[in-house]
């Protein structure tokens, strides 16, 4: 059975060199894995945003999430806060639902992270790194992990 | 005082992409420090290789990279059974040697990691992840997070 997975980001990879880093592990990862991106406009986040100015942000932004999402996805939010998470679980996290016959979601917020109602919707929060890193390197990392996790000797027993 | 810091690293960005990602990096860490990468050629390793031959290769490789090694610099070698690293970490890793007067080298093996000999010789074994990054990847990551290293409020108390 294979993976149906989909990402859904907040905001644009604006380098045309990550833009085409993206393209190559997409390629690489099409044989593997049903896989699509979902890219959606962030909003304007200045650098000295008042607390309520954040908020007003993370609400925009986690509105345009949350209206893509369906309700049999499995949801895994990208979080700093989130659990930090190993291959092994990763590994499952992709083929039970596969196996389960229901399509996971990895979720990316923009610069600010993503609003309480995505997290408080998502199956699981989960931390790729003790870094954070900029949405524009999460993304890379999270397809070079979905690269590994496959060639680390497809499904797991 | 700027850092003055190498990034010794086995084998080539052989995707173009990556190639201009870490240029784009470069050009964006050029102002902050006196950074450079030293490139070294990596030995061909078969998929199944025999302990010997990984051993073999190791050593190869591992004489190229001791042999650019400078005695008073302070030496940081990315592995994965390396100490977990984090921004606090790893920003009196860059700032330290610099106020000492020391240059900083990193060093990244190639698809089979880093000889003993190397590790015995650096004052740091490190580890950015709990996922093992192939190389390719490790060089972006270490350049991200010499950005944020930076851009999180220079140079630490």
């Amino acid at each position: 059975m294979e993976p149906i997975i989909r990402i859904i980001a907040v905001g644009g990879l604006k380098e045309r060199c990550l833009l085409q880093a993206e393209k190559y592990y997409l390629s690489r990862l099409k044989p593997m894995y049903n896989i699509s991106v979902i890219e959606l406009p962030d909003e304007p986040a200045p650098d000295y945003l008042s607390a309520a100015g954040r908020q007003a942000v993370l609400a925009c932004e986690g509105r345009r999430i949350i209206s893509r999402f369906m309700p049999s996805n499995v949801k895994a939010s990208l979080a700093v806060s989130g659990i930090p998470v190993d291959m092994a679980f990763f590994r499952n996290l992709i083929y039970k639902p596969a196996m389960e016959n229901r399509r996971l979601d990895f979720i990316i917020g923009g610069s600010l992270g993503l609003s309480e109602n995505v997290l408080r919707q998502s199956d699981y929060k989960i931390s790729l790194s003790r870094f954070t890193f900029p949405h524009r390197l999460s993304r890379l990392i999270l397809l070079e992990i979905l690269l590994q996790a496959n060639i680390a000797g497809g499904e797991p027993t």
